[in-house]
């Protein structure tokens, strides 16, 4: 920009979808005005602001605008993959072939434990570039296949990376009680004690978990052991959300809200109770239905409750090698209408304004409103619920973050 | 290439999956020799032709060579799209409030008749190029939204120009018989009038037609209806596929194979009688997983039956603005796994193999073998197995259709 220009620039010639509010629809001939790569005016044109009117101008044509996406859970740091798993799952080899095999999750620790940062990166960026070449401008990072202090701080300081390496916002989070390493077989609490004593606290030492997250489930652990974990995250001053409800109904989702989770996530058997619960506390229910879809679950989660009690609802990927290995957040909004029976509305609001609350990020980005950062999705399409509707379909046709392409 | 020069050109370092036939897993160190648009030699490295080895290379990396895929069922020339009926549904709309809305099959065929054959282009090369992005080298396109003599015509004539318009084979086929449209209500009988004795011949004049389609269901034409009409193709030489057992079972399946039907497409509820018919006669099963999805069926096609009695199985999109807004075929072979249970490898041979003997095409595309179309597909994988694995991505290298980049 010219040396001694104090002003900024102006996005004209835009079909505007803020998502400011649930249902507030679009503004045909809208304007985004940004400056210090913040919106400093977002509506119709002729509301433009005077003195904005004279910053350098760029027109869209009538193409839409929405916030960019974010992705709120998201696993995208992993060693390997499992195709071969997949494959054999579908051959018809029994569970403990595939074990035998060496699949499940623990084969995914085995190859994370052995990758090189390197190595971790480069896969990552790969799946980051896929969601990046879909609008995404916020992505949450879990660690989880770690399971000892070493690599879970290593895969954090690979998502750490991850937001250096691109022109994107990473929001981390430490899951080191996402299961059971093998070499703590049966001595669950004392890996419970590893997490709260050693993991967590190095983790925060370093500056290197924005939160807390684990699996409360029978195959993983206990709400009992998930309350010691939160524990842990409270003395830290860490902010805390669960994987809770997916398979079976533990309680997890209140425990969560008890605990003020950001979110609980999955919620496939969560129950009026649990639902309440998260009303109560403002925590955000994050569907998932890649995992839904993968696992050919038939239970989905209870979204009519959710509404009617007023729970924010956000949808995510959940990409991961095993249950969702899935990069495409869009598809995720078919799915989740398709599957779980959002509206496109909400589908949309779930991974712009209600996933930027599942991240304590409301303030700052997932909507289009003057004082958020400038972050803005650009499509070749004319209204938002285009983008639900197609499957396996790419309408970007630019993505501004803070304000810069 | 420089003047004189009369040899061919040898793709190297390859992980060759040849998919010559079911099961043939891969060639570690492969290498394609190609001349004149087709292949001259696929196999390992050692087994390269003296002369072929001077023939300038250009290596790969390690990088995984397929066949290029094939879409055998796509309706992808339409006007406007439902994205407005997606959502209403969603939104909880009844059916009376979604036809007063102007939507279903209806809306569509009155954007398509009123669209220009620009637009019709314009927005058909759209779904086109994101097919080629994903390495389709063949795709079959249906008419079937005019349900008019001039529309069908315009349809096809549309699709011929895709095929001008963009370095792909398209083949096409006169759905007319696709729907009863709204002037004909009451009076199916003289729709198929029109069809047979008007609109199959001017489409078989004009070169437009390189096959004949029908819908058979309740909501459709009858059997008996669907033997006319296959009885006209008969007389102008056409060769036949149908639409069959996607809602109910009416026998269609066993219909199109009396008629020596290419195949069969959708078959949800085909029975054992329908499978033996089809093996019978070679005809191909389509499976359509996109419109499994997004109608949310729960009956699966009989794959079991299907395998047992040696049916080819092929795999496709569906694509079209209603039942199945995809145009990823790549996501086709993950729905075909995941919701239909096939295995990759199946997967992976129904939209290349499988999908060229349903189009009359076994001989010139579908494998990487000698004699054939230099169709292949290069990729940023290991496995053929990965490509089926992943949901939403797309890891396309190279797509060359008769050698060329
Ligand atoms: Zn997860
Ligand atoms: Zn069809």
């Amino acid at each position: 920009m010219a040396a001694g220009f104090s002003g900024g620039q102006v996005l004209t010639g835009l079909r505007l979808a803020t998502m400011a509010a649930p249902g507030t629809g679009t503004i045909p001939d809208g304007v985004i005005a940004i400056r210090d790569g913040h919106i400093a005016f977002a509506g119709p044109a002729e509301e433009l602001p005077r003195e904005m009117a004279r910053w350098p101008g760029r027109d869209y044509g009538g193409r839409l605008a929405t916030p960019a996406l974010i992705d709120c859970h998201t696993h995208l740091v992993f060693g390997g993959h499992r195709a071969r798993e997949f494959a054999l799952r579908l051959e018809g080899a029994s569970y403990e072939e595939i074990a035998r095999a060496g699949g499940g999750i623990r084969s995914t620790v085995t190859a994370t434990r052995s990758a090189s940062d390197g190595e971790l990166l480069a896969g990552a960026l790969t799946r980051l570039d896929a969601m990046i070449a879909e609008g995404v401008a916020t992505v949450e990072i879990k660690s989880g296949y770690g399971l000892d202090l070493e690599t879970e701080l290593r895969m954090l300081r690979v998502a750490r990376a991850l937001g250096q390496a691109r022109q994107v916002r990473v929001v981390t989070t430490c899951l080191a009680a996402h299961a059971l390493p093998e070499e703590y077989t049966g001595r669950s609490d004392a890996y419970i004690d590893l997490v709260c004593d050693r993991i967590l606290p190095a983790a925060a030492a370093e500056g290197l978990a924005d939160a807390v997250d684990g699996f409360c489930e029978g195959i993983a652990f206990s709400p009992e052991q998930m309350a010691r974990v939160f524990a842990a995250a409270r003395a830290l001053g860490l902010p805390v959300k669960l994987h809770a409800e997916q398979l079976s109904n533990l309680g997890g989702a209140a425990l969560a809200a008890r605990h003020g989770a950001l979110s609980a996530d999955h919620l496939e058997y969560l129950d009026a109770a649990g639902v309440q619960a998260m009303a109560a506390a403002g925590t955000v229910a994050v569907l998932l239905p890649g995992a839904f879809y993968t696992l050919r679950e038939t239970q989905a989660p209870p979204v009519a409750l959710l509404r009617e009690a007023g729970v924010p609802i956000a949808v995510a990927t959940d990409a991961n090698p095993g249950s969702s290995p899935m990069t495409s957040l869009i598809l995720a909004l078919n799915m989740a209408c398709t599957l779980l029976r959002l509206t496109p509305d909400e589908a949309l609001g779930g991974a712009t304004r209600e996933a930027a609350r599942a991240l304590g990020l409301g303030a700052e980005t997932g909507t289009i409103e003057a004082g958020k950062a400038a972050d803005i999705a650009i499509w070749n399409i004319e209204t938002p619920e285009e983008l639900a509707y197609r499957i396996g379909d790419n309408p970007l046709h630019q993505r501004l973050t803070g304000g810069r392409a």
